[in-house]
């Protein structure tokens, strides 16, 4: 089928969607639940399948790790079923009411957004994630995964469009772009009149791509180049373990700190500890000049460019700056506006970062791995968006909603 | 000055904003209010120099009309920039704030988008209007308006930047592209680095250029195919009143009525009054084949084109359905998505039209021409978004914001 066919479809159906009682749809999510619990068996050979030909085509360690659906993994999408059908269904809250002086009730009501068009790559679990939170916040989804996870994704969907189908879920809402031509991408990035919103999520290539191309709006989830600030006023315990954890507890994810500022009058007491414990770590450290001299064996320059990095790795970019006012500069013109983190005991300090940094996420004395749609109480997420508009941040089942108005009148004419 | 010059300066500053106290705001907007109260000689001076322009330029009366600053339209500015003056300021507000299980304090704060650009045609309030409700919501803003009233723009312009110098706002999160070049446009609209969102207002070519080539989110305001169902249920009078009203009162804007549905179950006893009460008001009546019967001398036959068409004048679609899902149908496949009305007295049917009508704004029981910000309750506009993400309908103080996560902690890490 082409791509215009299945956006125009899902466009069609996408109107009907609102109306589907809750019952419904959880049933449709818990009956898919079962179906994978079932089929286990037949998930993992398709997806044996896409490792052999990742394997064939020498995809790196890392990309087939992503590609496997395990047992483990396996259960991680049941659950993520059972936690979707779990939630609140956004469709249909008013959040707002108001009457004006004519009369007029004036309410803002929560709708799905229409159809949701998701580009992503490797990872199948993605195929159920995005498909359980458009099904429940009543949107129509087009799916276009990776063509190295075709087979996966598309077991995967059939057995959502299977339960879809006993459950009387329109089948329709659920579609997947069933080819590995990349061409497919840029056909449905044309389709404004069908898709409502694209959500591109993957490597910064393929989100630029997206963001060049779409003519309709898109909600990025791009890099994160987080920072932790330790402030004068820090407690040297609480920075250790925060700056230690959000280097080295899971390097490779965007919530990682990739850039560690020290304020110069804390850089003495604070530094060589740090140092020593990153280095028993493994962790490669990239200095200003002043970071060097604590150090200078261990300690690489940093350059430029490594203030703008994404390491996704066990390396540190580490500056000291000698006031706030240095370090949120720092932050608001290298950072990716994701996460970021000030270690202080100082309440104007801590506020003032609060409110001075540009970021999705803007922590005092935590880690920045907390940005998570799951650990802040969302349930579940599309993924994180940087962008400014509509959502930033950990992007939940709320998100995949836009209010309308709504007015009940008793024939009100305007004068 | 250069665009990327300009957009660099106000991406500057806008980090700085979002401390300003709302006093500082405030007191900026009511300063531009005197001073434009003492310059109304220069203001008519620089408008009567764009009219004579476009006289020159045979611009046709509505558009020189658009262009026109009298004494009434100057009161008009000068009361806007007391409203924005007088409305809650947005910033900084939590609007959610929940506890997890590990102690830390999660919550969702408004903050300014950043830098806003808008891009605008003809008429000169529109400067004030857009920039004193960027100024009251701490974002910087980017100022283009068309070429025909670059002389008033630029006097109102530079009255604002007088108040911010005066009141301490900086001057430089005022920014105006001083040019009649529509180069300007393109380049701007490739400047992502540093303007977070673009706003077009103005006619469809235009919209559809922004929508086409802007690397930043794009908030359209587009056009309104507004519609008026006469359910079989509807009261007669409510019915003449409502849909008169929205085709009569101010046919050239977008919230007026462009198409007629009603229902033939009530076609014989609404149809023959309205088309006198059209007739006599001089509304050009362009029918389907049964709505031709009940007056074959004035009603014209309807084309497919009349279904999509946007008026803003005294003519009118009528269609004759046979259901409420036949006009529901109608209204999501031809309408813009913009205002919608059922006139019904059935409880049911009300309820369904407000559910499955995908618009913006959807009445029971009221004309749609109620479709205003002010009108809505919110004080003042920058328009009314068409679009389906961050905001649909009047866009008002509070969506030139967005939340970002604030995270209280206490030295939490993730295990």
């Amino acid at each position: 089928m082409k791509v215009r066919e299945i956006a125009e479809k899902a466009k069609k159906v996408s109107f009907s969607l609102v109306d589907i009682p809750t019952d419904v749809k959880n049933r449709t999510l818990l009956r898919a639940a079962r179906i994978i619990e079932e089929k286990r068996d037949v998930i993992r050979e398709e997806n044996r399948k896409d490792l052999s030909a990742g394997e064939e085509k020498g995809l790196s360690k890392a990309m087939l790790d992503r590609l496997l659906l395990n047992d483990k993994r396996i259960n991680g999408l049941i659950q993520v079923l059972h936690d979707v059908a779990s939630l609140n269904d956004p469709v249909g809250e008013i959040v707002k009411m108001w009457k004006r002086p004519n009369g007029l009730r004036i309410g803002k009501m929560r709708v799905p957004l229409g159809v949701v068009g998701i580009i992503y790559e490797s990872r199948p679990n993605v195929t159920v994630e995005a498909a359980s939170l458009c099904i429940k916040s009543s949107n129509a989804v087009i799916l276009k995964g990776g063509s190295e996870a075709i087979n996966s994704n598309r077991v995967l969907v059939n057995i959502l469009k299977e339960a879809a189908a006993l459950e009387g879920f329109p089948e329709e809402a659920i579609q997947f772009i069933d080819t590995t031509d990349r061409s497919a991408v840029k056909e449905m990035l044309q389709l404004d009149e069908f898709i409502d919103v694209v959500i591109p999520r993957g490597g910064e290539g393929l989100i630029r791509f997206v963001a060049e191309n779409a003519r309709m709006p898109v909600i990025k989830h791009y890099k994160g180049v987080c920072h932790v600030f330790v402030d004068e006023f820090a407690d040297l315990e609480k920075a250790w373990n925060i700056c230690f954890n959000a280097k080295v507890q899971r390097p490779g994810v965007c919530n990682a700190m990739e850039t560690m500022l020290v304020h110069s009058k804390i850089a003495d007491a604070f530094l060589p500890t740090m140092i020593e414990m990153f280095k028993k770590a493994k962790v490669e450290l990239r200095g200003c000049e002043r970071t060097i001299k604590y150090d200078p064996d261990y300690v690489k320059p940093a350059t430029e460019e490594d203030w703008h990095a994404e390491y996704l790795d066990l390396i540190l970019a580490v500056k000291v700056v000698d006031s706030l006012d240095e370090a949120i500069d720092h932050i608001n013109t290298y950072g990716s506006h994701h996460s970021d983190a000030i270690v202080t005991e100082n309440y104007t300090n801590g506020m003032k970062f609060i409110n001075r940094v540009d970021s999705a996420a803007v922590y005092i004395n935590a880690s920045t791995r907390f940005t998570d749609g799951n650990v802040f109480g969302l349930g579940a997420e599309m993924g994180i968006s940087t962008d400014k508009v509509h959502v930033r941040g950990p992007m939940g089942l709320e998100d995949l909603t836009i209010t309308k108005y709504v007015i009940f009148g008793d024939g009100q004419i305007r004068e």
